[in-house]
C-alpha cells in the first residue's frame, strides 16, 4: 500500500527502518509527552527488539510513565528526563506514537546537532519529521507498525514482545472497541494469543484497573448528574473543589463523560469541569443525532460529529445553563 | 475434535444438526430462561439462517428479551411465552445455549408429546440432553457453534447473520476481555469485520449502554464505598431502599462489584445486597491473593477462587462487619 503525501510503499519504508536500526547502534528511543498505553508498549516493543539485536539504546520521554503498564518488559528501564545523564547527546533517535517533533517536548534538547531520526507513527496528522518515516495512517496503534517490523527484521513475535503488542492494541482501540478495531488488528491479536498472551490479564490490567482518585471524583461527579426535561441530554459536573479534594489529573477524570453519554435515550451527554472561579471545560459527546462539533464551535471551540470541547468564561452553572440550552435548540 | 462424553467428533456433531435441520420443518428455536447477549444472538442466527433454508419457525423465550438486543434479525418475532398460541404443539425444537432442560423453562409445555430436539450449546455442565446434540465445550459462546455450523449449511455468514454473531462473541467474552476469548474467536470476529460488519456500533449497543436505573444505583452505592485500613478490601452496599427507590433490577446491579475490586491497591472487592430486612446477599471477587470460594463457603456459600458468593441473615451493618473481618484475616 503506497502513502500518497509520503509517496513510498509500506514495503519499502519497513526495509528503510529495517537498514537504519542495522546500521546503527546506541539509540535513543523517545515516545510522546505524557505517554499513554500505545507509547508505553511501543517502547517496550522497541527496545526488547532492539535487545535482541545486541544494540545500545536508551528508553526515555517528558512526563511520567503511568506506573499501570509496570507489567512492559523495560519499563524500569523507561527513563524520565531528569534520569538521562545531562551532558550525554544522542545521534540515533527512534520516535514511536509521536505526530510531530513538538510531542517529543523537551527530550529534543538531548539531541545531537547531527542526529538522524526515524519515525514511527500511525496518526494521521504526522507531518513525515525526521530522516526516514515509518508511518502507516491506517494502523490502529502504533504496536501493529511494530508487529509489521518485528517481521522485516526477522525477529519472532512472542513472549514480552507479543504482550507489549497486545497492550498497545487494547489500549488504542479501547478494548477493540473503536471504528480502528480493523480485521487486521483481530488477526494480529488471534496469532498473539495463539502464542500464549494473557489477553484476559493484560485487559484486566489496562482496561479495567482504575486510581483512588478516579472513583472518587466519579462519585463526586455521579452526584451532579442531571438531565433536560426530555432526557435528551444528560451531565456531570467537576467543581474546582471535587478536583482539588480529590487529587485528580485529568488522567483520572478520562471516562467520565461516558457515564451521561452512554445511559438509555440519551442523545448528547456534557461534561463541565471548573478549571478556575471563573473558567469551564466542556465536553460533548452525541450518540448520532446531534453535531457536536457544530455546537463547540458556536462556543469557539471545535472537534468532531460526535465528540467535541469548547473552554467558557462564567461561573459552572450559568456556564451550564448556556450550554444546555444551545444544545437543547439543537435538538429540536 | 472428539467430545470424550458425547464421543463424536465436531465434524460429525455439525453433520447430524445439518440433517436435522434439512430434513425437517415448523421448527421452535428456543433459548433460555431470560435470555443473555448469546442467547439472543444465537435465536437471531438460527432464525436468520432458517429464513434462508425457506423453513418455517417460531422463536420464543420464557423471560424478557433486553430491549438493547432490539437491532437483532427477528428481535420482533421473538416472542414471549404467552404471546405462542396455547393450543399449538411444536415437533422439531432447537434449543441454544441451554446447559440442561430446565433452563428452556415453561416453554417445555409447548412441546409434542413426540417432539424431537436439537441440543445446540458451549456450556461445559450440559447434559447432553435431547435428540441430537451439537456441543462444543471449549466455544467462547453459543454463536461460535453457529458460525461453524452456517458453513456446514454452505451459507454464508454476511449481513444480519454476522452482526449476530459477533454481538454473541461480544456478550459471552465481556468485548473479548474475558479468559474465553480464544485465538479462534478473534480470527472469527476478524473476518466479521471484513465482511462489513460495524464492530464498534455493536459493542457502543451492547456493551456501554447504561439504563437510568443502573446510574441511579451505581450513585448510591459509590455513596457508600469503604475500605479497611490497609486498603485491600473495598466495599459497596446497596440496601433494600436504594433497590426500592432506584427499581434497579438484578441486572441493572451487574458488574457493580467491578468498582471495588478494580481499584488499584485492593485485593478483595465485596457487593452486599439487602434483600430484605434480615437477609444480605454477599458477592466476593478477588485479584488473586485470596481464595473467596474458601471464604464464602466458611459462611455456607461457594463459587471460584476469585469470584464467590453467599447469604447471610442479619442487619446490613452487621453483615458487612463479619464479612469484612473474616476476609480480612484470609489476606493475612
Ligand atoms: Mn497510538
Ligand atoms: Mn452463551
Amino acid at each position: 500500500m503506497t502513502d500518497s503525501r509520503r509517496n513510498r510503499p509500506y514495503e519499502q519504508q519497513l526495509a528503510a527502518a529495517r537498514k537504519f536500526i542495522e546500521d546503527n547502534d546506541r539509540f535513543l528511543v523517545v515516545a510522546h509527552v505524557n505517554p499513554d498505553g500505545d507509547a508505553a508498549s511501543s517502547t517496550s516493543a522497541v527496545g526488547w527488539m532492539l535487545e535482541r539485536l545486541g544494540k545500545r539504546f536508551v528508553l526515555v520521554n517528558e512526563g511520567t510513565m503511568p506506573k499501570k503498564f509496570d507489567f512492559l518488559w523495560g519499563f524500569e528501564r523507561m527513563l524520565a528526563l531528569d534520569e538521562l545523564p545531562s551532558e550525554e547527546r544522542y545521534t540515533c533517535i527512534i520516535s514511536v506514537d509521536c505526530a510531530d517533533e513538538a510531542r517529543i517536548g523537551q527530550v529534543k534538547e538531548r539531541f545531537a546537532a547531527d542526529a538522524k531520526l526515524l519515525n514511527i507513527d500511525h496518526h494521521p496528522t504526522n507531518d513525515s519529521f525526521g530522516d526516514v518515516q515509518l508511518i502507516r495512517e491506517d494502523a490502529a496503534a502504533t504496536v501493529e507498525i511494530l508487529y509489521d517490523l518485528a517481521g522485516t527484521l526477522r525477529l519472532p513475535v512472542e513472549g514480552e514482545l507479543a504482550a507489549a503488542i497486545y497492550c498497545g492494541l487494547l489500549t488504542d482501540t479501547g478494548g477493540f472497541r473503536y471504528s480502528n478495531t480493523t480485521p487486521k488488528v483481530m488477526r494480529i491479536a488471534a496469532e498473539l494469543l495463539a502464542g500464549g498472551v494473557e489477553g484476559h490479564r493484560l485487559a484486566e490490567l489496562v482496561l479495567e484497573k482504575i486510581t483512588y482518585a478516579h472513583i472518587t471524583v466519579l462519585k463526586q461527579a455521579l452526584n451532579t448528574l442531571s438531565f433536560n426535561e426530555d432526557r435528551q441530554i444528560s451531565w456531570i459536573t467537576v467543581s474546582q473543589d471535587d478536583i482539588r479534594l480529590t487529587g485528580a489529573t485529568s488522567e483520572d477524570m478520562d471516562g467520565l463523560i461516558l457515564y451521561p453519554r452512554n445511559i438509555e435515550g440519551v442523545e448528547v451527554g456534557l461534561l463541565f469541569k471548573q478549571t478556575d472561579e471563573q473558567t469551564v471545560k466542556v465536553s460533548f459527546r452525541s450518540n448520532g443525532k446531534a453535531d457536536v462539533a457544530a455546537i463547540a464551535q458556536r462556543f469557539g471551540g471545535g472537534g468532531h460529529v460526535r465528540a467535541s470541547g469548547c473552554t467558557l468564561k462564567g461561573g459552572l452553572q450559568e456556564v451550564v445553563e448556556r450550554v444546555v440550552k444551545e444544545v437543547g435548540q439543537s435538538l429540536r
